[in-house]
């Protein structure tokens, strides 16, 4: 009723569009009448899957009133405000920052800094150089890149079941079909990874064993080292997406698989974009032998380099001595966070608390009860001021049971009970 | 000889590059030996063309004491520096600029910029709305996405020979074939074009109509109309890519042909990085019809979302009254060089002066002498200290005859009776 519910349905019908913390907007003058642009379906011809949407709902705006467990950044309190400001402003006063082309590669500085936090993963192993690091604008960029680099149109790619959307959305656009392999508690069977490897003649496996979005599942040492020989056996490749390296609530986060890997099975994504700033799009892919070159050979047709301005403020921001200072800081607001969240649920709508919240990441994984539809259950929700991302987005195929993703970083801990509330009234 | 001599060698072979204004780096420390990456050849099959190599020299650094003809880009003095400074000031004091992420379409007032742009070169016409502007990082990005959203793989896309070497580039990576028209003084032949849309029952045409990059070439009018009626007749868009808005060295620049396109056969990309700063990689996508949403859904694959601290720079940057300033001491710069580096050429080097400078762009597009080949004479002039763009790198096939570009933009006026001469001891 009233004003939110006016705004709420204006924003339905795409016309407002609200930006958190800075209210709402028109999104755009009503588009002009065309005279006639009929002739384009016939041009156009049918829309490919990657052209239908596909875009999650964790980078929608809502209006300001409504509850948002639906994002996939944490919110600003949670970011290193005054650390940013410093290195925005070091950065800004940089004349090589700020009137210069990047190398296409990215700065060195920064590709040494993410070959050096690689290596000191696993001091044993032999060292990542900063060759072999390739700055992105953001994971998504990488990821992209990655597939295709590494496949060509009608090629099988394997993904995990659920995974997260981005991926699958990347893989469509690359003219490549996904064969799936399910999840669980304990990450994927090996054994599936090499039938479906097998089976369709892939030769790449994208997937995020730690913490991964949107499960939180963890894979463990053993699963790792059996997926390592599958890769090995089938002389495959995969694309470790380590999106959630600063998103542990652990004291230590597992190895990255790609940190012990010197034959080059492995292509790491590691991205800075969700624990700095979603306005810095930074990361790195880190890929050894030909397959380097491979990817890199391609990326630039995207968009030729990454602004120097957003690659010198990411690092001023991670070489400053606070920047651990933050990573703590950060991990004891999400653990609050994710805490207070699974103990709203737990009181107020116990059937959809899963039995253990996850050890990292943004987010709760919540099945929802036999009968209810993820998508319908979310506009439910929408309409009662509380903005959740419904499981099938993350699903390549169709998905084993309805699930929803409850971010709980997005929101201050205040608001999780007034959201498990709704929850309950809605589908609980 | 000397130490001039020994840089230029170890940039030749990779060991060192050198960023103007920033001396010399080591590219990298060498990249540890992998155990065994052999198995990687089998597993990523046969180079693509895309993927062997394409980019072109005009993005390469070279040793700070070669003159540099090659680059794509005004240097720095020719940029605007205090109102930069001034942008990135206000942008980095805005949380909604440094801690956000911005709609996959862009922020509003950025979109609304180019849309009035656009309605404001062609009054008559049917004016351009916000929710048909896209933004995307830099102009690459954008027909990367136009690309990728209006074809799929095996399909023909018809270029103008010579063209923008990342045009050509884009497509191969999209999995298209390149059908070339050729290119004179006063544009494209409309029949050829004709006659190539239908043989190839293609329907996506990419070409610069005005100052072409890399010759110059500014369409007549009559041309502008021709290839319209083509494009109705053939129901086939054109991606029309205004690389050079604010390069025109005229009082004015011709009317892009988007501005007056009411049933949406040209799809329009214009791009600030060459006349604000090639750290702000900001350019716009400007659809009309169902092109706008297919293009829309598919560009976000690539990277999400442009950073919304570049694009609040840019905001403040052409909102600033100085901005239009700024575009005027710049049109004067560039003259000056443009008719420097053509003066020093007709003095020492006749052989290689064009008839007419061009009315716009970067760069003097030359005519090698017969018997010579650009590929070899770039690497002989580099040699000598001088840095050329090969003419080979623009064309979509064989080249009809052997060309260089000499960018005259990027360096000072000083530099080009020396850069004359080298050119005439080579290949004068």
């Amino acid at each position: 009723v009233t004003v939110q519910r006016a705004i709420a349905r204006l924003v339905a019908e795409g016309l407002v569009e609200t930006r958190p913390g800075a209210g709402n907007y028109l999104t755009a003058r009503p588009e002009p009448e065309p005279a006639d642009t009929s002739w384009q379906a016939a041009a156009l011809g049918a829309a490919r899957p990657s052209m239908d949407g596909g875009l999650g709902s964790g980078i929608r705006s809502v209006a300001t009133d409504v509850i948002g467990l639906h994002t996939g950044y944490p919110s600003p309190e949670l970011l290193p405000t005054r650390l940013l400001t410093l290195a925005l402003h070091r950065a800004t006063r940089d004349p090589e920052a700020t009137l210069s082309t990047s190398p296409i590669a990215g700065l060195p500085d920064l590709r040494r800094f993410f070959a050096d936090e690689l290596s000191r993963a696993c001091p044993g192993a032999v060292p990542v150089g900063e060759a072999q690091v390739l700055i992105t604008s953001g994971g998504q960029n990488a990821l992209s890149a990655a597939l295709q680099g590494l496949t060509r149109p009608g090629d099988t790619v394997v993904m995990e079941s659920p995974t997260f959307w981005g991926a699958i959305g990347a893989a469509r656009a690359a003219g490549l079909r996904i064969a799936p392999v399910g999840t669980g508690p304990a990450g994927i069977d090996p054994g599936d990874l090499h039938d479906a490897l097998t089976r369709h003649h892939a030769q790449v496996f994208y997937a995020q064993p730690t913490y991964a979005n949107p499960t939180g599942v963890c894979w463990p040492d053993h699963v790792r080292a059996d997926v390592h020989d599958v890769l090995r056996s089938r002389k495959a490749f995969m694309i470790e997406d380590d999106w959630a390296r600063d998103l542990g609530l652990e004291a230590s986060s597992p190895t990255p698989m790609a940190a012990a890997d010197p034959d080059g099975h492995v292509i790491y994504i590691r991205s800075l974009t969700k624990s700095l700033s979603p306005a810095i799009r930074v990361a790195a892919l880190v890929a050894r032998g030909p397959a380097a070159q491979r990817i890199t050979a391609g990326r630039w047709v995207a968009d030729l380099y990454v602004s120097p301005l957003l690659q010198r403020t990411a690092i001023e921001a991670v070489r400053h001595p606070n920047w651990q200072r933050h990573l703590r800081l950060l991990r004891a607001g999400l653990t609050l966070r994710r805490d207070s969240l699974h103990a709203a649920l737990t009181q107020h709508a116990p059937a959809l608390t899963p039995a253990a919240p996850p050890d990292g990441g943004l987010s709760l994984w919540v099945r929802l009860p036999p009968g209810q539809d993820s998508t319908d259950v979310a506009a439910r929700c929408l309409h009662a001021g509380l903005a959740v991302s419904p499981g099938q987005e993350w699903f390549p195929s169709e998905p084993d049971s309805q699930y929803l993703r409850l971010s709980y970083a997005s929101t201050p801990a205040a608001q999780h009970e007034q959201a498990a509330h709704i929850l309950q009234r809605i589908c609980g």
